[in-house]
């Protein structure tokens, strides 16, 4: 109704994952957490450990959406290119933050490693995001521009992003189902209709030949409960005897 | 050794992975698969079923890696529009190929539905691809420049490409693993001397609070077996002590 609600990008940097030693979680978990929130993901991108290629697509991305999260490579080896990437995305120096710092030699005292003082250097002008219910010691989010830097380990990046999420609540999203026991095609006509008449239901159609009952998953999604509901009303009607049930 | 071994790039193209209403399976096969052939994968990027963004995307990813693999969006209902976002990226017309409407009236017989014929549609000059082993009454894959164009559902995703595989089969990649008792501060160091001293290996550096033995784990790839094994050695005579084993 007001403003367009936010998009975001997601943006996974690593080698395990494009060579499969890994398997991604991170993006797994971030599209349905976005999604509760109200938030629409419009692109997921995994590159590799190479700084250049991480900071044109971040650059690109921050361009094009209004969120961007990246995922991995901030830890403390070689491969740890990703703070020196953003920077490079925006032009900035990279600085060793006084806060940081000292969160660390606290955390580790004389277990720090030099190594460890890596993490501590970030973009110039970066802002520290940790969240309202999070203690001031808790180790932040690094976030430059519209950048929200995550760590790759999927039980930290869960727990960072938890601390954070509710920055990022806009008005929800509105879903419902129907299933067909007929295939794709004698039901596509209809599906031309319904998406013609309510432009803003976003209507996706996904066969399954494994499902029991049905043949296509049909959704219907949209920030607009009314036309949401409306629109699922007139393609059950439509479809008639065709359709199993709807959610 | 002689030419620089292939690089691919993998679209997956769908609103229900962006939206989480299903998990990618695709993506993870194939990066497997191609790992095994020898080709290395450069990018994963999933968009929207969007005609334009699907042709920008396909566009830049042929241009800059040797091998693009696209998934979904092959269907015949609104929402397919991966053959046409092709055509576009290309400049191509979308043309009605006989042979594949002959292979679907034969197919489905009376049961053909007009929709159907929208997946014999496709750019214009495509190749049409089988592998040696697939008979020809079975439906190709359809390549166009070095686009190779396959569907989403995840069973006959994996069928099409194990039909087409041994195209793509070149100088394997050789991966030896080191796990560390450290945790990767104090062996960032030997880390970086290694990546200095064999500049054809790719080192990559794992933590994982989870497993029960080591802290994380080293892999050293590369299509020159020689220098891995070298590599591995050096390292693991540089981290002596703190060697739990290797693989």
């Amino acid at each position: 109704m007001d403003a367009k609600p936010p998009t975001a990008a997601i943006l996974l940097i690593g080698n395990e994952i494009l060579s499969g030693k890994v398997d991604d979680e991170n993006a797994r978990y971030l599209v349905r957490e976005l999604r509760t929130l109200g938030v629409t993901v419009g692109r997921i991108e995994v590159v590799p450990d190479d700084q250049l290629d991480i900071a044109d697509t971040v650059r690109a991305l921050s361009e094009r959406f209004d969120l961007v999260f990246t995922s991995g490579g901030i830890g403390p080896t070689h491969d740890d290119v990703t703070l020196p990437a953003i920077a490079t995305a925006f032009n900035r120096a990279i600085v060793r933050r006084p806060e940081l710092e000292r969160l660390m030699r606290e955390a580790f005292g004389d277990r720090l490693h030099p190594r460890d003082l890596r993490m501590a250097d970030v973009p110039e002008g970066a802002r520290l995001e940790r969240g309202a219910a999070t203690a001031a010691t808790t180790w932040p989010v690094v976030v430059v521009e519209n950048v929200w830097i995550l760590p790759g380990v999927p039980a930290i990046f869960r727990r960072k992003f938890e601390a954070i999420r509710e920055h990022f609540r806009t008005r929800p999203i509105h879903a419902r189902i129907v299933y067909s026991r007929a295939d794709e095609s004698p039901i596509a006509d209809a599906l031309d209709a319904i998406v013609a008449a309510w432009p803003t239901v976003e209507v996706g159609s996904y066969p399954d030949a494994d499902a029991p009952d049905y043949k296509v998953k049909i959704t219907l999604d949209g920030r607009d409960r009314d036309a949401v509901e409306a629109a699922t009303a007139a393609l059950v009607d439509r479809l008639g005897a065709v359709v199993v049930r709807t959610a």
